[in-house]
């Protein structure tokens, strides 16, 4: 792989869709995929959002396969491979790279609280031993709300020290910009690739270095988004970014993934959508109604969908 | 199954030995099952103290299996089982199920937090069943500084409403005696069997309708609490409680899952048990020096190992 061609840009980790007993439903999420595709939007598939840990590693292999298959382009994935185990986790990674894909977001061990670096350090560094492609292009994950774990400035340092060319960048989900900031200012500059975890910060990560976002609300309004990547040294910048903001903001009244497979659900015309899997509860019917009602008022579209 | 004989007493979290290229080591895992049997204390392999969130769910089938093989008596077993995902929650309890275990401790899936009480119904009802085995005996497993996602009364009481046969209790690994006393008011009179999650309440449990603890230093101390398990009727019960205290008081001192393996490496002279996966990190010399240094002032001992 040529670093300089090196994904960037909008990616939306994918909404996985479920049959009525629960199954991935390889066909739907397929066509998904070509949707954000269309809009000019990447796919980081088996994220936070995508209900990924809901997902046992044999489903999500099988749900790579199938994309890939299905004539997804796996140059356009950045599909998360960290698991709590690191044999899991190499087997998930391995099957990436081998598959193509241009990168993998990696979410640290997550079970066991108050790890040290060093503990967290051995397992990327096993992860990436183990699967021994040179291929290989991990994105640590930072999120620290739902991790618990997080991804520090020395952890990284000492990452990019060892693995030099498979330590490609990080999506920081912490929602603290101080902190995206301080991993720009570190790292940015010998071309880690950050990766602002929401829309909210993409103007501000652009404008400091970093190289686009993974956002859940990619999801349902990749297109403007996704245009702010293309524009942001324009002059609309700022009133692109603040439209992005109130979009999001609608969505971010709900429980976030129930709410983004409701409105696929509404505005794709494919009540299937609306299946979570447990622990997720789906949005109710009122809850739904409110959604819509909300993003109707807000001129929200959702086109070719 | 006679639900009078029911799985009771002292059960320790097994530590998982691995091979210096961190692969689980079924042989080194049956020697130290069937020494914890010698002493009085059941299996509950697959728990928080096992690293059983750093083993991918093939692994957890293998080494149960291998026990099995070993000729350990399922019947002295309550592996963990709880996932993520569903899929593999099922997979792995109906895998225990089929094996004879006594019963499974089941964590609620940890990665999405501030998930409800009805999502964490729906997936423990899934898991249920998906199983379909009239021999499915489930114990919750509360944990909430580690899981972060806690086992609440409401919970227990719709599951035990619509499970009546399958839910037979919960390990309470809150470190909150008042909360495990709510449990043992609640639910213990009508059979649903509460394990403290530790030793140092084993007493008060046992005390109020309780049936046993499951305990990180139940794999170091096994006889001696199994013994107050045997004995909490006599008269010289508050002693034994506070020498267990004693005992595991100087092991908090350290990383908990490292200082297990640092002295069953010492005691048992066998330095390969030191060997903890990544995100853990063994205890450094002067750690486990220090550890048996303190555990040989209190004449602590791990006999027959």
């Amino acid at each position: 792989m040529n670093d300089r061609q090196r994904i960037s840009g909008v990616l939306s980790p994918v909404v996985t869709p479920f049959t009525s007993d629960l199954a991935p439903d390889p066909d739907r999420f397929a066509r998904q995929c070509r949707w954000l595709l269309s809009q000019n939007v990447g796919l980081a598939v088996f994220g936070t959002n995508s209900e990924a840990n809901s997902l046992g590693v044999d489903e999500k292999v099988e749900l790579l396969d199938r994309l890939v298959a299905a004539g997804i382009d796996p140059a356009r994935m950045m599909p998360g491979t960290g698991c709590c185990a690191l044999t899991e986790s190499a087997r998930l990674t391995a099957h990436a790279v081998k598959a193509g894909c241009a990168g993998v977001l990696m979410l640290p061990p997550f079970y066991y609280k108050g790890v040290s670096d060093d503990g967290l350090y051995r397992n990327f560094a096993e992860v990436i031993e183990r699967v021994g492609d040179a291929r290989l292009r991990v994105y640590l994950y930072h999120i620290p709300p739902v991790s618990q774990v997080p991804i520090t400035l020395g952890l990284v340092e000492r990452l990019l020290k060892a693995y030099p060319a498979q330590i490609a960048g990080m999506k920081d989900s912490s929602g603290d910009w101080n902190n995206t900031k301080a991993f720009l200012d570190a790292f940015a500059p010998s071309g880690f690739d950050v990766f602002a975890g929401s829309e909210t910060f993409l103007l501000r990560t652009m404008r400091n270095g970093g190289r686009g976002c993974i956002s859940a609300t990619a999801n349902v309004n990749p297109g403007p988004i996704a245009k702010l990547y293309d524009t942001w040294k324009g002059a609309g910048a700022d009133a692109q970014q603040a439209r992005l903001d109130e979009i999001r903001g609608v969505f971010a009244k709900f429980p976030m993934i129930p709410a983004l497979k409701a409105a696929i659900a509404h505005y794709g015309n494919d009540p299937a959508w609306r299946t979570v899997r447990p622990p997720l509860v789906a949005l109710s019917a009122d809850q739904s109604n409110a959604l819509v009602a909300e993003l109707d008022r807000k001129q929200f579209a959702m086109p070719g969908l």
